[in-house]
């Protein structure tokens, strides 16, 4: 099957690679021509602009955005508008907001176009291992696209299946799923993302725990010495915190055990956010997540306004001296 | 009545004054022999050692300790085991434990010295408002030390009585409770203190987030630029959110409204961690006594090992570059 | 001044009253005939409908909305804009969204007419104490309705002044702060829930770990039996933790000590989640004013599917029996 | 290798097989001799009390304890410190706390008889796939069980090697780990559970949230009917968040899409609050991994103080109408 991919960086880039790889015909560009040349030399066809791309690709065409979110992928979806016809499709692989997927698709619909929305999760690990897929769209377009989506998802693999699965979908055992209407791809997508917020941040805490246990704030006789890339490796072995996560923090602190090469600024993007808006619009009390997703925050500030106000109540209340060193 | 107060600091050299001006006698020493003087200026007969103090005591001697919890208030407790006899009484009146001070309790109480602990809140506010008391211990004993108690209570002021207390202890609405057998009273304080972190945060989030409003991070139609201290002030009034603690912080915001002579690192004491002990053992959960304990632990830390441990696996299964400067 | 008032519950019918004893004028009206009688009978005059109450004010007309936040305040604004006129102001005093004010406005500025939103925080003590308001809108027009405002507002009283206040806008020592433009008063009230949501878990949980040192669950030892009652009432005399939500928990608990006259299900509004929208938009660690709401989430589900969840997880790996009991 | 194994439950019994098959002789014992006969069953040589048990076994002895902590394994500690002699080995494979381990192996060390602790986490698949585990001790006396420890351990299996762990001690490869003296098995071991239940809870929040996203409190537009059980399953393929827990997630899933059968009343065993406990001590701020302990604190708890006393404050202040059903 014939498919144009819009945007080439870590993700689209091994998406039009793994793509061919599974025998299907990519027409790519990306708005930086090297980005754009380095696919080509892969097999791809390069195009110049979108014009150029849609050009290339056979009617009914399927233009696969793979872009950041917002302003970027919006100005996509209208110059596509603009240049698409009746019966051609737009899956966009990114992580857009779902409710703006429902726009998108609303808008499209206007011209006959139709819309798909991918959760796309794999990481630069995607290429060889295969992209986990969270699907929303019409069911005969997702459909349609099936030999795409059964190319980019990483199949059963060596993991055992689980029991009582008989009868259902077996899309989903190959790591695929045709989730619900418009948006739903992308509102999985964002639970899940929030999930990994939350994941992250127990293995962090968990770690720090040890860590802290050599410390030497604590009476000598309380600590230990404690081997935390071991530690990281001997859980990966029969124990249930068990993990992909578990997996590359093993390798992080096998090549660097005090991971001081690491940035302690975290960012997050939007899924983390939009996963406490559900939460909040469901009234589900999502403790652990927005726990998570606040630690994110929190690592990027210093000498955060509302620590000094603390300090300004304790010196108020008790005489605590709690100045700033320049005014100590 | 005749007290002993060693321990001269913030709080103790207070709670003598306002005993003494409330017509009581105090012997008075700390280890310091210029804050035993400037007791002794104000009234009070000074002690150079604690032998001293007990021997200008007349039995039976009652000695309030107002010291740092933890080794300095047990020596103390040590040393007058020694040289108190039956029949006195040791009060605590600092912060300590509560467990602990059931094993204080029962070493003294073979030498028939009674215990009583105080908790006692009040700040460098206390010597003029008079000091809210938690005390625990024997009831007889706690009623023999009423003239210091009462004197030392706020009274009723010119605070409304609550409702329906018809009947009651006539102490508690004057600012003193016995709340129970000895740890009680620590107990409670300990509690009072835990509730006083999720207040000061519940507000400093708050403050935080009118602060933000007038970040450039956000689009400009999106933004506020508020004057957080008339906030604070207005809040002061027919408002739910008012309280002592939004007193203290409008009077900060006054006369420093960006808060930037204060600092941000926050010290926490004893009584937080005891009382997210206590919900652990009680199986309550705190869920916000805990996030404000955590804050203040967070705010004394940069670059932790647990923000370094996300940057870590986001960088192996994304790919994304959260390098520390120095490693970029 | 005349004003009239659109919305005669709880708060909108004490307004009524306050503004009258305060010489004001009223016309009141409420889709209830009853609730529009009530408050006529208090001396203001009614009207049967909306284009009756605007026949009755004299222009520039003046409207107070004191209404449920989203449909209905919508739709009545939406009959305002129809009937009002260019030079007249709707002023929103409910608990609206501070974006949809900014919308509000735009659309009443077609007609010329006017909007203010003004945060209203007083409860069932308004009548008495006053309303302590944040107010949001043009400067002139905020000005123009200083009678009814200030008249609304609860004044100095008998609460200390805040040092170092000299110059300041005279108006939030009374009680009333012009915050900002259209949005703004909604903005600070609603983090001003935000807030009470805070504090009022940081007390709930402080007096459950008083509780539950109660429980049988300890070893009789670790027990204590307190009179939370009289807890409550302590703290009201010199403690840091003193506040007007301190008062109300005392007066309930001097009334019904187990508090078992009370739900367990505790409503939230609308403001306590946007609040956290706020702090999400703003990338501010919110966790204690999350945790509150969360909180409240909690308490109104029962075996929850997360929960089970957690059961489901506990059997499969560990082999824990944790079975609904009609399924053991 | 000879080894006595106390306490024969779903681990104790589980261990005894893998090590028999693993060419080990095992002597066991159970209080309930049922157990007991159904492991002698299956190979090992069963004791009547600890006596026998004792007896069976050749000096250098080693016994085995997996026994609930707490009381029953303190008294078997006693009962094993009279009857065992110099050179002797007691294990304790259970969920000891790590301080209780060091007071252990201080008193069994006055006879000269050694102590290791090891943390194991395995729950009912350890037999067939091994369990990992986190040992503490002696570095002789652990070396000289490793026969023992090799065969109970999962070994590398398929799981891929990490990278740069070249010179490392290749027991960590297999799932076993000395991580350092006495305690220190059970510190990791607890740390471990305190992770576990973060990220049990991340997932349980999630699942929760596109669980909600279907609830008829939202408007018909917004929802999605999403099947759980596939989202679970294909989480597993690919994406980020796979990891045993969600393996045994969708199992659950599967058979039970609606986990009705599941209890919502989730417990905690005492690894969970020690890992908070240790947070506390060492100033670690551990957001989720608390959080994720008080959601089953919560979980267990209907009518909760707590809350009523939030709906008490409501009433107070606003005059909510929030009764109790029986009160309305």
């Amino acid at each position: 099957m014939q498919i144009g991919i819009v945007g080439l960086g870590r993700m689209g880039a091994n998406i039009a690679r793994r793509l061919m790889r599974g025998g299907q015909t990519c027409v790519v560009y990306d708005h930086a021509p090297e980005a754009t040349q380095a696919v080509v030399a892969d097999g791809a066809t390069g195009a110049t602009d979108l014009g150029d791309l849609v050009k290339k690709l056979a009617a009914p065409r399927s233009v696969w955005l793979m872009l950041p979110a917002g302003k970027i992928t919006e100005d996509s979806l209208n110059d596509l508008y603009e240049i698409l016809e009746a019966g051609d499709t737009i899956i966009d692989g990114g992580n857009s907001f779902y409710k703006d997927d429902i726009v998108h698709a609303a808008k499209l619909k206007e011209k006959g176009i139709h819309f798909v929305d991918v959760g796309t999760s794999g990481g630069v690990w995607g290429l060889e291992r295969g992209y986990c897929m969270m699907i929303g769209g019409e069911k005969d377009v997702v459909q349609r696209h099936d030999p795409i989506l059964s190319v980019l998802a990483p199949g059963r693999g060596d993991i055992p299946a689980t029991p009582n699965r008989e009868g259902r979908d077996t899309r989903v055992e190959n790591g695929y799923m045709h989730v619900g209407p418009v948006g739903a791809g992308h509102f999985v997508k964002m639970v899940h993302n929030g999930i990994e917020y939350g994941l992250m941040q127990a293995y962090a805490e968990g770690f720090d725990i040890l860590k802290h246990k050599s410390s030497t704030d604590l009476p000598e006789a309380q600590r230990y010495d404690l081997d935390i890339a071991d530690v990281a490796e001997v859980w990966r072995r029969g124990s249930v915190v068990s993990s992909w996560l578990l997996d590359l923090t093993a390798g992080a602190l096998a090549g660097n055990s005090t991971l001081d090469k690491y940035s302690a600024e975290v960012a997050d993007s939007g899924e983390g956010r939009w996963t406490i808006e559900a939460a909040l619009e469901e009234a589900v009390p999502a403790q652990v997540l927005s726990a998570a997703l606040y630690a994110r925050f929190r690592s990027r500030e210093e000498n955060s306004f509302a620590d000094r106000m603390l300090s300004a109540m304790r010196f108020g209340f008790g005489g605590h001296k709690e100045f700033s060193p320049g005014l100590k």
